[in-house]
């Protein structure tokens, strides 16, 4: 019997979280500020100085603090398993392995950097994080990591999702978190908004904006982001160098690795440490697909730019490819995916030609994803149901081509708050959208103007 | 540091259930027949010729199939915890360690038997299984069984949790199941209600009636229970038995075990490797405690007796703890532990003096459930919540005394899909309710009379 599951014992856990920074071919291009357009550290009164310290860090590895290894042991090593009834089910020669971060108590893969974070602003004497959410994965994880070192957490959650999706609000608010609907009462941005807008259902740059806000007049308080950031990417690189360790245990090293993009940060963890591999020339064949929703396709229909990380205007200038920061996606169910950049470690080494991307429609995610659950049992969240389409896609090329190729796939949440999406896709009523071309026509008319 | 997980290999897995009836100090009473009252195999055109031979069997061990460990390693071994947070939180002596059995696709230890009923039904040539549901728990395990081994599987779900809790539906037909609500149009039993109470809100009786007759009237169909039988019991046993090894490499035999019960599964699973010790007088001081609801205290309360195993006296009658087959629980949160009667086997040991038994209510349960999950992170449900009442109490006694005991805690399920009772609970909505002594005295009127 050939082996389902390739797990690690908590004491094979890494000690240390991998730093691209240290062997990219060439440098990032520095974050600008907002206003000055100058390159500048993150903005001083929202970040802990340590956090501050490792987005621009260019040391190699960095350790995991003793507190944080300790939170992660709650639900890592994460397993890794082969994909034995799905290569069944499509009759394919390839090889199959995923990565599987569900198994955290938020159910996907944002408590790593969540309870870093939260680590770091405890240490500093931080007593409060604030956040935005739009469906709740990042906030939820941000509750559960405030709540294990003792902060106090507030989210601003789009006002839409609030009340259509209360199952992750509820679950914040278990936690200890307090949850308001963004635009709110409780900041100087939302008290401007509801007064033009009583009925505004919110959006995530509106919620942005709040959070930036409650930490920016509160001296207790710090903001905290879940994705696209240099440390986050960071904090993800577990993923990746845990996964390492058990594709070695089961004696295959990946030819293709998969992964879905929003931000960027749960495929980068995966894969940044097998790009250093790609890089230095040892696996030199290495594919690395980022897979993206066509309703906000960053790599494949996005210019690389320099552009604001929110809608208002308020996060640093990154250079990226963008939609434009006024770019509203379509509301496909993916939620985490529904962001007009992309990370910039993931938008340079795109550039650099080190890593693929491809953009899929919504309706075929959800016959893979379907497909997944049917076969692996787990049933994936709309997110990395984007990578299984990929996937599903890269060993049907292995069949048609008689190839045994190895594929390594990020499964980063599963889908138990995500029912009614596939509900309305079982029941034939989901709709797929058609690329929004003339909106990010006009979004990208609005980048910044920033000398190089 | 002190180790917080304490796993098992995929090999290190039991390749062998445990069987009770072996090592009994008397033997059960039998089963008797709902018509003739005489005693009985399984009802022979309802199940399966091996699961009706396992039900009976006293053979020490049996061997797990190797289609069925196949598909127990897409979630099993499943983790060992030390509660290292939650033991801190309480400024206890005591070692609190828990088994987590929500790892599963499912969330739940339910899919234990489910996978196993699957195969021996699909071996035996049955293409179908029929089976009730009430909030969903046991259904989708049934729906993930049928699926990973090609079996269509109907499930009548109670019709006032059809629509007040959509998600497991959904989570049923992802996995392909057939759904529908019960009262239905598709059973005689479901029309003839139908026709006089066309607003039937339906009940987990009517809907075990419904699954029965769709079994009975189908060739190709069988019946699956998901709970107090002793073939489920005992598949059941893999969670005491990998517990056993657990606790093994953690270095410490418990003194107290505890876990939930509501047909007792889950709790069963857990305890019958270790109450083999204590039958052996190999562990005498060993402790376990049932948790139960006082909305359905059939140990605390009940009387041991013979009953019928559903509402409409169609199950056969068996030898338990019982409030009466038409006892209707008061609709607590906790639906898994709405139930009148007690697993035979719980029943003889609780008689034989080898289990203890605690009613708890409501609300301090859902108390225990946030703190746990403010500490330990998981969010547990409302089921195994009762059990964490226990645990806390004793650890909380462990204080008082100044004694350092090992707790053993059986934590079978998250509480995902149990979001909205936690909104309830968190928002000071929650009631409890007073024990129904009333109700239960009128049902207890209506036991069959059975000759000894």
């Amino acid at each position: 019997m050939e082996r389902t599951k390739f797990i690690l014992d908590e004491n094979e856990m890494p000690t240390s979280w991998y730093n691209i920074a240290a062997d990219l071919p060439e440098p990032l291009p520095p974050e600008r500020h907002p206003a000055t357009k100058e390159p500048t550290r993150l903005p001083p009164p929202l970040f802990a100085e340590a956090i501050n310290d490792q987005e621009f860090s260019t040391q190699r590895y960095i350790d995991i603090p003793e507190e944080v290894l300790s939170v992660y042991r709650l639900w890592r090593p994460t397993p890794l398993y082969r994909a034995h009834r799905l290569e069944k089910a499509l009759d394919t020669p390839a090889r199959i392995f995923y990565k599987y971060e569900g198994t955290s108590p938020a159910g996907s893969h944002k408590p790593n950097t969540a309870v870093a974070q939260a680590y770091y602003n405890k240490k500093e004497g931080i007593k409060r994080l604030s956040t935005e959410t739009g469906a709740g994965q990042w906030g939820s994880a941000l509750a559960l990591g405030c709540m294990l070192f003792g902060l106090e957490c507030k989210v601003y959650m789009v006002k839409v999702s609030y009340y259509q999706k209360p199952y992750r609000r509820i679950m914040m608010e278990t936690w200890g978190a307090k949850v308001v609907p963004s635009p709110s009462m409780d900041t100087e941005v939302g008290r401007r908004i509801l007064k033009e807008n009583p009925d505004s259902p919110g959006s995530l740059g509106i919620a942005i904006s709040e959070a930036i806000e409650d930490a920016a007049v509160h001296d207790d308080t710090h903001y905290s982001i879940g994705s696209v950031a240099n440390h986050v990417l960071l904090h993800q690189t577990v993923i990746g160098l845990e996964a390492k360790k058990q594709m070695e245990k089961a004696g295959y090293y990946p030819d293709i690795i998969v992964g879905c993009i929003g931000g960027g940060s749960n495929f980068a963890g995966m894969f940044l440490p097998f790009v250093k591999d790609k890089i230095e020339k040892r696996k030199p064949g290495l594919r690395i697909i980022c897979a993206e929703p066509q309703a906000a396709p960053s790599l494949t229909k996005g210019v690389h730019a320099w552009d604001y990380g929110d809608e208002a205007g308020l996060a640093p200038i990154l250079k990226m490819y963008t939609l434009g920061h006024t770019f509203m996606p379509p509301p496909v169910h993916a939620g985490g995916l529904r962001y007009h950049g992309m990370a910039p470690i993931i938008s340079h080494l795109y550039k650099l030609g080190f890593v693929e991307a491809r953009a899929e429609y919504q309706i075929p995610v959800f016959e893979a994803g379907i497909k997944f659950a049917r076969t692996e049992g787990i049933i994936p969240a709309p997110e990395p149901s984007h990578a299984i389409k990929v996937v599903i896609d890269e060993a049907n090329a292995c069949k048609q081509a008689g190839q045994s190729k190895t594929i390594l796939l990020t499964l980063s949440g599963h889908g138990n708050f995500d029912m009614g999406a596939f509900d309305e896709y079982l029941s034939g009523k989901l709709q797929d959208y058609e690329y929004p071309a003339e909106k990010v026509k006009e979004a990208l008319s609005h980048l910044p103007q920033v000398p190089e």
